[in-house]
């Protein structure tokens, strides 16, 4: 039966580049990854085997394949590239993703020490067979890189060919665009746009509901969010939408009765 | 196989007017329903399809129906009355909801401003068609409301025709009844009690363990709680029967073993 | 399709002595349980129905063979032993698991009063028809046991006869082993470990990522850890492995490139 017209903010259809949903899968049933994408399917755009996951994940294939045949698109945790790459394993990477049918690759150094030189070499080696999405921001939460640095960091690699940068908030949002307790690191995020860096380039990690509402409030329902919890898709798409308390006057609260 | 005869305390069958367990759906798979349903459907009285998640459901009909089939009311969140109100779109709310065959609706002001008498008259208007749930309490973590206005308010719209008074908690349980820190307002629940409200006319919002603990402690296994995680209805159930360490001394720790 | 070969730390197939993992079930559906055993089963050994959730579970026995069919040991929580020994049926306790078919059963005082001996004697009867797992530490958050006493009890109930002893931590990680605020007691647990008992004989409850990690840094990829929540057996055998940030360095930091 369809829905009563209430007047909801724009939002890009599927398959899209700007208000993408990007979850986190930490290895759940296969039966839990069809259910949910029956009734959130249209609320993900990318879903993120996270960290190591894949390794040791026995149903693989067939986790790749459901996804794929949703319209999803299907990445590995960048914990997991690092692996191979302190290993001197990239090639090894990149050609398992390519059988896999892998179509996006996360290249980031939130745990090893990766000279800039090289996480560009290595984005602009991987750009030519997935969509690159780099991640900037360190996974240690007493590590505080100062504005400037996420700054040139995100230029040069969007320089460098990838399609998005991260913004690095783990899972928890305790590290990176965030302080330990969660709080946001608001005058971080403004000058990473201050900077002239176009919003539509980056995927902010965004775990918690606060989190979200403030980039939501900042950038509006088209604002693209990392690390969203795998249950939560529909919960974040209401708050895109100004249908939860958070955001409704946001949307809602003009004169719109007129 | 039939268990032991241990000597748990009476609770209520289903129908049941008290001993309420109202769930909160943040949009789960169906397939997730089903299954839950199957285990604890037994402790769930009504589910609550949290703000306004039913407007992106796109199997919001199978949803309802499968709840009905389990003999489990249904009622939308209380923040899409709200946007439906707001926007003088009250009739258009009420007739999709018929259209749905929903029987609850909630009526509350979390969110937006609603004058008093306002309210009164959207409670009369509605408990013609639909069992009538009023919320009381702010969303607003910050906005402490004084324990004589939710009384005044709880009993007025009692005597306007709602079935129930919910008391806020928000699903985070830091709003309403709860400090941001989660800690309960114990004088605020006094109040309510000493004012001669019947219990059994209220449902108290307790999405914790520790809130759950207090309000069983005070006022038995038969006490209406709501926003009740999705998957915490079996948990909430051991609570009341003293099946977990938290409540076991309180309905096991007498001399019962005469 | 076979992943490559990164150079995983070593850990022993099922069924295993070392390296245990056990979940608790708060009565989740059977559905829910047939999916995580698809894809996490092999990371699964022991699954503990939570406090007394098996009283009030209508589909306890398809639960039961559910999880002996995938090779995985069930328990009841110490909780549901501690209100039949109150109630003076403890031999009603026994006669139930053994028609369920149940094989371990947990001896805990976290919540009831027992006397050293009287735990001891329960031990010393139940291990002639079951594998006895004994609690120590209270559930109590307030509640701070010295070292030499969790030594002394932990001591006793092996020589009692129990094949393991649990370090109590709560399904919150907030007492026994953790002070409320979920920090760790490390003293403590040095003092467990000093004293001689070997590791193999201890099951550390450690609900949270921190804890895990701690626990894993300490004691390595083969330590037993309990009260794993039920869908994060994968991400914590990824922690076991160095394949999440939190470990790599750790399991995969040193020069084994050569």
């Amino acid at each position: 039966m369809s829905k009563p017209d209430i007047g909801l903010p724009h939002r890009s259809p599927k398959p899209r580049t700007s208000g993408r949903t990007n979850l986190i899968d930490k290895g759940v049933g296969l039966g839990m990854v069809s259910d949910i994408l029956e009734s959130s399917g249209d609320y993900i755009d990318l879903v993120k085997l996270g960290w190591g996951t894949a390794m040791v994940d026995p149903v693989l294939d067939r986790r790749i394949a459901l996804y794929k045949e949703h319209g999803i698109d299907v990445c590995f945790g960048g914990t997991l590239f690092e692996l191979f790459q302190m290993k001197g394993m990239l090639e090894e990477y990149a050609s398992w993703l390519g059988r896999l049918g892998i179509d996006w690759v996360e290249v980031s150094d939130g745990t090893i020490e990766l000279d800039a030189a090289v996480k560009h070499a290595v984005i602009s080696r991987l750009k030519d067979d997935f969509n690159v999405v780099s991640e900037v921001g360190s996974k240690d939460s007493s590590a505080i890189i100062a504005p400037a640095k996420w700054v040139a960091a995100i230029k040069s690699e969007l320089d460098a060919g990838a399609s998005y940068v991260i913004l690095e908030g783990r899972e928890s949002g305790t590290a990176g665009l965030y302080r330990p307790s969660g709080e946001i690191r608001m005058g971080l995020i403004e000058e990473i746009l201050d900077a002239g860096i176009p919003a539509e380039s980056l995927v902010f990690e965004a775990p918690t509901k606060t989190q979200q509402t403030y980039m939501i409030d900042l950038l509006g329902p088209e604002v693209n969010l990392g690390n969203i919890g795998f249950t939560e898709a529909t919960a974040l798409e209401t708050l895109r939408l100004g249908l939860r308390s958070d955001t409704l006057m946001k949307f809602h609260g003009g004169d719109d009765r007129n």
